[in-house]
């Protein structure tokens, strides 16, 4: 069952509170959906992957083997009752995101918007940094991300670029797109490059056809988006991979976020910034 | 049993062989001892940490809370024959260090040249970054590291402020002292920003006891580093901290490099920027 998402318009954002404990709390009690992209601007947003612990050293060595893709924040380990102290203190991972998804053996089964049902004693949270942080930073330097204003989601391609195996876990990298001025794409490196922990820069400059993506108007994952002309794609290491990982690697229960909602912490872009 | 290490003048390094390769194949057949400081320079050495498989992923979890003493260059698991394949293809971490430390519940009991009569087969080998890649960037940006230049140990101390628990691993944060000129402070840290991967920025500047070091001319470990006039001591998270942890965790068996005894990778300095 893969349930239907809430897209709002920009006007609708600014009704919404700012206060990131205040929008947890919407999510907990169900009271908002949606993709969180554009909601409590300036905060870090973080995607989620959840495991139990038989499953967490081998995880916790694939985020090592691959920092791109699966850049740590934050890792919440048994008997922490899923309460991520160091982003979000006070807060619950098991309810506190606006929707989730279940996988069992690689196969998604559910896509709820809580996991209680789900959760087991044992189980270890990781939270990873989110593109949302560097697209912010790519606004705010001018350089224009049509599908961040908007509140839509981005367009994700599963590619041909391998990841670093680690025990279990093994698949293929997940980017996501963005279309960028060729007057623009120096600054977007050196922009993101400050954002190690939330991506940081792209892997991938140019011809889609060099990762495996056969057109770049037909996203695996996620919304289309339009290049424009005069503009390059550019692609970056994308908090998705993890899913992608799941369903190759097959373990017997793992939790993520929904794509696109995203959980979202207490810290401020500048406090994961590099220098 | 501690053994005695031996100091090398600047002057009988450049008899020395450059290649890491072959300097790792002379600390295994016994031939060359003592410290590692200003060998094979351009290219990454390491600290080491091995620890069994049922404590490696509370180190692991310890390495990502605490990632500027424990800068995480590779992990290599159980089945791997203790080679780096990704820092030191070829290599074995068993034998191809100077000297090693190995602790039983915290005690140190040896200090030999080889660890293969302590291997397991369970074990789990970490190698972490090592302040002397910033050194070498520092000599090079013209900023005089006097014990780096003649081969000697760095002063060390072990501080008042903790390392961040991870499972079984707290303790005392360990740092290095370096004695930088007052109009160089600011490159200092600039320099060393760009290395996170092997300590990066410094944690404190100036006044030693803030962070609990009562005479910084009486390190608790390395050599005694001479503040000159007009200079104040600038201090890294130091990749001794792992051993502090080991003194107070008390784990069953953990085995370390000895102090200033690093594993010399092939990578060099610059494949471990940041930018």
């Amino acid at each position: 069952m893969v349930a239907k998402t809430v897209s709002m318009e920009r006007s609708e954002f600014s009704q919404l509170p700012t206060d990131p404990k205040l929008l947890r709390s919407m999510f907990r009690s169900g009271e908002l959906d949606g993709f969180t992209s554009g909601m409590a601007p300036g905060r870090v947003q973080a995607n989620l992957v959840i495991l139990p612990v038989k499953q967490a050293f081998d995880f916790l060595l694939f985020c090592q083997r691959n920092p791109k893709p699966c850049p740590l924040l934050e890792v919440v380990e048994p008997g922490s009752f899923a309460e991520p102290i160091r982003m979000a203190p006070g807060s619950d991972l098991r309810t506190d995101l606006p929707r989730y998804r279940v996988y069992e053996h690689g196969e998604l089964v559910e896509e709820p918007t809580d996991i209680n049902t789900f959760w087991q004693e044992d189980m270890v949270s990781f939270l990873l940094g989110c593109s949302f942080t560097f697209e912010s930073a790519l606004v705010n330097a001018g350089i224009s991300i049509p599908h961040y204003e908007s509140g839509k989601n981005t367009a994700m391609f599963i590619t041909s670029v391998d990841t670093e195996t680690a025990g279990v876990f093994s698949g293929p990298l997940v980017v996501s797109m963005r279309s960028i001025p060729k007057d623009k794409i120096v600054k977007a490196v050196q922009i993101t490059s400050r954002y190690p922990s939330v991506h940081g820069a792209p892997v991938h400059i140019g011809d889609p056809s060099a990762i495996g993506i056969k057109d770049v108007h037909k996203p695996d994952i996620g919304d289309v988006v339009k290049i424009e002309n005069g503009d390059v794609p550019v692609f970056w290491a994308c908090g998705v991979t993890p899913q992608a990982v799941a369903m190759s690697s097959k373990p017997p229960i793992m939790i993520t976020h929904s794509p696109g909602h995203m959980f979202i912490t207490d810290k401020l872009n500048e406090d994961v910034a590099a220098l």
